[in-house]
Formats: C-alpha cells, structure tokens, sequence
C-alpha cells in the first residue's frame, strides 16, 4: 500500500512529499491536527470509510479558531478530498493523519500579515481494531500534568503528551493518566472512563480535556443504551478501586485498563466496557454501511 | 546575502532545503532549538561573530537533556560547522537559528527505538541593534499564563507564546508578560528586569522562567557594575511604578519599557538601563575582538 499525501491540493507518495522548516508547525508548533480512523466497507472499488470524518473535520475548525488561525476551506470541501485520497491510495483499514499549520513564513512569533496555511493529510495503514474484549489490557500509571491550559485545542504542541506518554513505557505501561489532586483527567492520548454502580464517570471538556470524539459518540452510545453518565473528573480512588475503567481513541476505539500505577485491577475487560464496545462497533458498521450504500 | 542552511552534515541554500512532514518536529514539537546573535568583527575575511555560542550551545544541551534527547554532537562540534556556515554564507549581521528535533520516524508518541535526531541551523541577515537610548521604549500588557510547566525547556512548542505575544499585538503592545497572582515572570520572547532603588529585580529560572543567555550575561555585567541584583518575581506594582524597566533577549539586547497595559510609565530609557546596555555592548566588542583576535 503506498501511503500518499494531499499538501494543499497536490497530492505525492509520503515518501516523496517536502515540507519546509520554515513552515510555522515545525518552528512554533503554530497548528492543529486530527487522526480519522478508516474502516473496511463491503469490499468493491475504491477505498474505506473514514469514520465521524465531518465530526473530525469541524473539531479541526474549532482547534483553528481556538488558535486564531482562518481556514481557507469548508469542511465538505475538505472531506471531498480525504475521501477522494483514499480511494486514490486504496487504504481499507487504517488512518489519516491531518495536519492545519499558520503555513510557511520567516521565523516571527507574530502572525504573519497574509498567512497561507499549510493544510496536509496521508493515509496509513492500521491493523484493524480488536474484536471487543479480545485485546489485552491497558496498563495505566498516572503523571503530573505540565501541559498547557488548551487542552481543548488539538494543537501541535505535543511535547508535555509525548514525554508523559515515554514516562509511562519507562514504568512498564502502556498510557499515562494526568492526575492533580487526587483526581484524574485523562491521558496522554486518549480519554478515560470509570463504571461504578453501574455510571459512566468523565472529565468534562475544558482547559485540560479534549472534546474526544470517540468519548463523544461513545456518550451517544451509552444514553443509547440506558447508561447514565457523570461528567466530572474521575477521582484516583474510582480508577483504582471501581467496578471497570477504559479509555477511548480514535485508532484504538475502547480499551479496558488492566493495571493503575503497577498494580493489576480487573483480569478481564468489564460487562459494561464490552457492551458499549459492541455497541460502538455496531454504530461504525451502520455508519459505514450507509455511507457505501450513500455512494453506490 | 544567500541564506544557508545546515542540516545534519549537508549545507544547501535555505530557499532549497527540503524537511519531513514526519519529522517530530512538525508532528509533535518534540525538539528545542536555540537563536544565536551574530556581530559584525573589524571586517576581514569570513563572516561575523556569533555572541556567546558555547553558552548558547551548552543551553540547547540541557533543553536536549530536559525532552531525553540524546545528542549525537558535542559542544565544539557544533560550533565549529556554526562558525564555518557563517563564514561561509559572509554572514555579518544577524542571528543563526538552530533547531534539534528527534528526527523522522512514523507518527507514534513514544520515543523511536533508535532515533536519528535532525540537527538543522541557518543564518539570517538582521540590522545592527540601535545603540544604547536611541530605539523607541517597548509596549508590554500583561497576559494570563497558559503554556506548560517547563519553561526552562527551550522547545520548539512554542504555540501558547505565540498566541501571548499576538494577543499583545492586537493590543496594540510590542510583548506581552505573563503575570499571575500579582507578580510576572517573563516575557513571550524575552526576560524582564525591573529597577526600584537602584537594585534590579528578575524572576529566578524555573518551570515559568527561560534561563535567557541575555539574562544570564547581564547579571554578569550588573555585578561588574556594582548593582545589586535581587532574582524574585517582580511584582507588577514594582513594573509598572518602579523607577526603570527594560526586556532582554539574545536579537534585540537591552529594550526599555515605555507602556504598560496601555499607559506610559517612562518617556526615555533609564540611567541604571543605560548603563548596563553600554557595558553589555562594551562585553559584545570585547568579545568578537577576542575571538577575531585569536583567529588570526
């Protein structure tokens, strides 16, 4: 599968593509990005299905506002062209990365006067995702949190994530959980769910929680199935010592923890955890379906 | 005067380099980087002098160290092909950005196995600073802190100070300071003094504080000069009524500070100002003449 890429209408193989180091993403971390996940459809021609792309697409509107940056394209139009790549690349299973920069500019703190952003994506191929229940299980520590206060943004500047992140592997785990008095937020690149007495507990969005998509359709998904939620920062102790605990993203969709902090908590993913899982699944099946049968 | 680029060995015109759209970098601002001032010598073969590289240099090493980024060169390896690169490009005037990323590898927040770090730095032609009183007095608003906790890191993720220093812009100011609880730290690209008795106060490097290499040689300077100097954060009271304030930073030097939050504080520059930037200027020449020296 060769991967190519889409840089502000051109599209290359990723192999070949050139960026520029005066490009304000890679002096000033001056951008925003999004990851869609793509599923297999129903086979015949072209590619997958890019999942919640439209979703993805307008977070990646409100990312670029929440850093003062005008986008010069509509997200229809922008969705036109994802689905358009990956058709072209042929990507069945896997993701595209999407990257929105203050473009190329000599190196100023200020904005430059008349901005051309840099808007690329490329397509990438992804395992699919795990049968519910059939992954391993997720090994959580948590980290102090020294990110910045927009959290909200799905910006570039990623630094404080990627360290929390290596912190984590460094311990033997597989994520890290931003913990700050006692209660927890999320991680480093995912969003965390506790069940206790049968109730989602969730950070609200805000200065130090991404509007994660999949935590948003998996809150549709739950209200779905009858199970009420909680939005509010989750305490060390529910992680811990309650009934289930798993975290969402995009390329992973739902997995449940294992071990907090070293320590093994569940030996198997929770009923609640693989019910909501099956339903998510079933929500990205009915969407990818109506989506080829959209198309054909 | 041809901008020239070095990039881990290979020295192109900057116009024709070419850089990875999956370079950390660009994906994660998962790198730091350092501006170095370069100062026209008694003219002569070659180019200018760059100001203070090993401190720079050494600086970049500790920001490397700070991210666990391993650095495949030493100190006067590095200033060496710096040097050469000026000289060969005829640099006089100006400044050479450098920038070390961990280099190129599929988008993953953990760490490559075997990075390949991307060391890249080029030159760029600037004016000469004014000498000392003769350049306008700087607008400074103060703004709310949102960037991360390790600002003694100088990364690349620089996103939370750009959005600082145009939201100061906008205002119609030159720099913004970052100020909490009543006192202020530093500045989106620089470091603050204020002057009350004849004693200088600066915020103490740390989680909110660059140790800026400006800084750091005007306290030498200032001890050579008799005045005392006291390193707190400045309370915005002591800013806004003390008797002098000024900014500092590696491009500009010394900068006195004529507004603050949109009122004039000060109609010329200091004498304690004053005199610290002639003796700053007068360290400057001390120091290219050295080095011109010892290179003959």
């Amino acid at each position: 599968m060769t991967e190519l890429i889409w840089v502000n209408g051109k599209v290359t193989k990723l192999s070949e593509a050139t960026a520029n180091y005066e490009d304000r993403g890679h002096q000033f971390a001056d951008g925003v990005y999004e990851v869609v996940r793509v599923y297999k459809g129903r086979g015949g021609s072209g590619g997958g299905v890019p999942f919640t792309l439209t979703e993805h697409l307008e977070r990646l509107m409100r990312s670029a506002d929440g850093i003062r940056l005008d986008v010069p394209y509509r997200v229809d139009e922008i969705a036109g062209e994802v689905r358009k790549l990956i058709d072209t690349s042929g990507l069945q299973e896997g993701m595209v990365y999407m990257q929105l920069t203050r473009g190329i500019a000599p190196r100023n703190h200020l904005f430059p006067k008349k901005p051309v952003p840099t808007l690329y994506f490329f397509t990438r191929e992804l395992p699919p995702v795990p049968a519910p229940g059939t992954a391993e299980g997720v090994k959580l520590v948590t980290v102090e949190d020294e990110r910045w206060k927009r959290c909200w943004v799905k910006s570039i500047a990623l630094l404080a994530n990627v360290l929390a992140k290596n912190e984590a592997a460094e311990k033997g785990a597989d994520e890290a959980v931003f913990s700050e008095g006692g209660t927890v937020t999320e991680c480093s690149a995912s969003n965390l769910f506790a069940v206790g007495r049968g109730v989602l507990v969730t950070a609200p969005v805000g200065p130090k929680v991404l509007p994660g998509i999949t935590r948003q359709v998996l809150l549709e998904v739950a209200a779905e199935q009858g199970i009420p939620v909680i939005e509010r920062n989750p305490t060390e102790y529910e992680c811990r010592c309650g009934e289930e605990l798993f975290i969402t993203s995009t390329t992973r969709e739902l997995s449940w923890v294992s071990h907090w902090n070293g320590v093994q908590i569940h030996d198997r993913p929770g009923e609640i955890t693989l019910r909501l899982h099956r339903a998510f699944q079933e929500r990205v099946r009915r969407e990818v379906g109506a989506y080829q049968t959209a198309m054909v």
